[in-house]
């Protein structure tokens, strides 16, 4: 399926494309720097954050590229109209590449605030370009990973399916958030393209609408399961809950009798608390014991975890999640920012109350007891979590399988350090003393825009 | 920029397709259906929504086809292992167009919850299959341009300006909520690529690291003005807010002795009610009047409220706003559904307590008392509100641009009867009592999953 060709080059803000011609014109964009991105503060309600989107980032930075009509469109803004070197600016832009450094937190990791997800180790030009895209596909996919992390925790080992495209900021944004919700540790997703690019289980059951266009309950369930005798859910609430477990039981018999199953049967209304033992009881006396049941209609972690409670013997065996985890509901940003953290060799510092930065190349190590942020040239007992993922604009190793970093994710969660505190090392600490002092009387202010 | 290709066709749950592949089965993919596109219930704080996305889901309806790869995905899912009929099936996926008709509510246009935006009129097989796509594609930009439109309204006549890419759900979503925005009365965005896409004038100002990455403040400015003399906003937060304007307000006089002109400064910090006035003042003794004051730090209809309030002159000139509005932060999602309405020429209907559908084909009379939603044949006083885009899989005229899009939704938010009430005609009511009778005994429960 065809769209139009997209620059998504031009997926920026566009200061800082005048900042590029800027650097330009006064001979800065070689300048070698050294840009932190993280996060200030954890959203409402969350004790980390789980880093996701390094993949998209890394095929972006890989990527990058001005195409003709794109370099003509900024250089026909009116910023440019009395611009001093548009030709040699335009020859800069033709043969942009991504060339610099990147360190990364691996995927799947859970972080705390201040702690740098990517280190980007670039030419000036470059390294302020890439601003923009990099926060935008890093926070995205985090804020929703996030809250896929703590619903599958609610979910207590049971299975939990992204069921949120619908509901998504776009298409796009139902896709990413399908990827880093598994991430996270869902079981599979209703998004078919995820499915085919990322490789993630896609499920479904049935909507209402397929019910509603046969005559009976009835037909539609047998319609259904003789189109699909080995993968079926069917959707029992469409009319009445206890009667359409019975006809779907019936359905169930009728498969076993010519060897195939009843998959699963779905609730999508009602008081879950009750309707879940029922139906479950009603299954398993018609002999449909390894039938299962899937749960959805606006579930959330706090829906499920007072599910847990309501009903101790927690009998639904899939929930189906859409709206709140797709956009993070309760806590849909994550406060992503890119700071400057050295120049031409000379570590930054800014000290604004409550936006404090760390200057200069860093690493974390994650111990037991948590997380020190420390100098870059450090070495200190731990596990280092900034590692090498781009060398001079060239992916050094293939990225992890999405699998492998939900793998990953899951056991990163059970080890981590609880809580997750972060110390800063002694050496740090002095740096950034000797910084305050050399800055105390200019007082940086502000963030970025 | 490339990107490998991407089967936006498969952008939808999978149980759209198995049920596709089900009415193929039974010979319903041909029966003509219609469902309506609406939202449930009003967002927090909302009086209406402003209609968005529209062109964008015609965009998608006129293009969608199947790749073949595509199709081979779906055949190989583990549902078609037993499916009756593959081949049967991959030709249907092969020939696959939208050939239905779309009526739509303008873009930009207020509703309320249960008013039709879309109607749908479609072969089944269609219809249900772009159910997804059409929800997600509606509901992402009507919530953000209603957002905006609060935004829009606190700031009384001032300019606001979209910055919220870095912070949305993605690339796309950033590109598509700055279109939202722009519908809704913004006046232009720091998005690049919707300037180009879109037309929507693209502005900026400056990051803190353009000033770090100076020895002072003063070259920072100058360095800037000097590539762009006529069109410069320059930041005046990053050591201490009366010394930058102070130093802006220099730069200003330079560039009035060469024949320019500082175009604006801009506050990202601090106490802004106190900070408006000082800036003003200051700017002014320096005889830089026409100097506009920009204003940011994570800006929202509250918080330009509270500054008309408590800095009366409200002396800032344009609002740069990021997160709060392209993630419409206190409700980032909307309730759309999308529900069958009409099944081979029997109108249908939903009974479930607070999920109610209305059957058939409908129009919405739009009055200067109120809304009147009627049955499809119908004709009232009003103006019609829902009017055909497609016909038969064809746009029957182009699109309006964007600009006029604008311009008619502030003209309909001003125009548009307050509060936005809606009543529903006798002969809808009429049918919905009859099929109500007949219903009355399955008491449909469910919704759409």
């Amino acid at each position: 399926m065809d769209f139009p060709p997209v620059f998504w080059e031009l997926a920026t803000d566009w200061y800082q494309i005048s900042m590029l011609g800027g650097y330009f014109h006064h001979k800065k964009v070689d300048q070698i720097a050294v840009f932190d991105l993280f996060y200030r503060q954890l959203p409402n309600h969350r004790e980390f954050i789980i880093t996701a989107g390094l993949e998209q980032a890394i095929e972006y930075l890989t990527r990058l590229r001005f195409d003709p009509e794109a370099i003509e469109f900024i250089l026909a803004h009116p910023a440019f109209k009395q611009y001093p070197d548009p030709e040699g600016f335009r020859a800069y832009l033709q043969a942009f590449r991504f060339t610099g450094t990147v360190l990364a937190v691996p995927e799947g990791t859970p972080v705390a605030p201040n702690e740098p997800i990517l280190e980007v180790i670039a030419p000036l030009g470059q390294a302020q370009l890439v601003e923009t895209y990099l926060l935008c596909v890093i926070g995205h996919q985090s804020i929703v990973a996030s809250k896929a992390a703590r619903i599958v925790q609610a979910a207590q080992g049971k299975v939990v399916i992204d069921f949120g495209t619908r509901r998504a900021h776009g298409r796009e944004a139902g896709l990413l958030g399908a990827r880093a919700a598994y991430i996270a540790g869902c079981s599979g997703t209703s998004n078919v393209l995820a499915g085919m690019l990322f490789g993630i289980p896609v499920v479904g059951t049935q909507a209402h609408s397929w019910i509603q266009s046969f005559p009976t309950e009835l037909d539609a369930f047998r319609a259904y399961v003789e189109t699909y005798p080995d993968n079926n859910t069917l959707l029992i609430d469409t009319y009445d809950i206890a009667e359409g477990t019975r006809h779907a039981a019936q359905v169930g018999k009728e498969l076993q009798q010519k060897g195939h199953t009843l998959g699963g049967v779905r609730i999508d209304s009602g008081n879950l608390a009750t309707e879940i033992p029922r139906v479950r009881q009603i299954l398993d006396q018609a002999g449909q014991k390894t039938t299962k049941i899937v749960v959805s209609n606006d579930l959330n972690e706090y829906k499920i975890s007072d599910l847990a409670k309501r009903e101790p013997e927690f009998l639904a065996d899939i929930f189906g999640v859409g709206t709140e985890m797709i956009v993070a509901r309760d806590d849909p940003a994550l406060s992503v920012v890119y700071k400057l953290a050295e120049i031409d060799g000379c570590p930054c510092i800014k000290l604004s109350s409550g936006k404090v930065t760390y200057p200069g190349r860093k690493q974390i190590f994650r111990t037991k007891d948590g997380d020190v942020l420390a100098s870059g040239e450090e070495d200190l007992p731990g596990r280092p979590l900034l590692q090498p993922v781009l060398v001079n604009g060239t992916l050094i190793a293939p990225l992890p399988e999405l699998a492998d970093i939900q793998q990953y994710c899951l056991e990163a969660m059970k080890t981590m350090p609880k809580p997750l505190t972060v110390t800063i090392s002694p050496n740090l600490t002095n740096l950034v003393e000797i910084l305050t002092a050399k800055y105390a009387q200019i007082k940086p202010k502000g963030k970025h825009k």
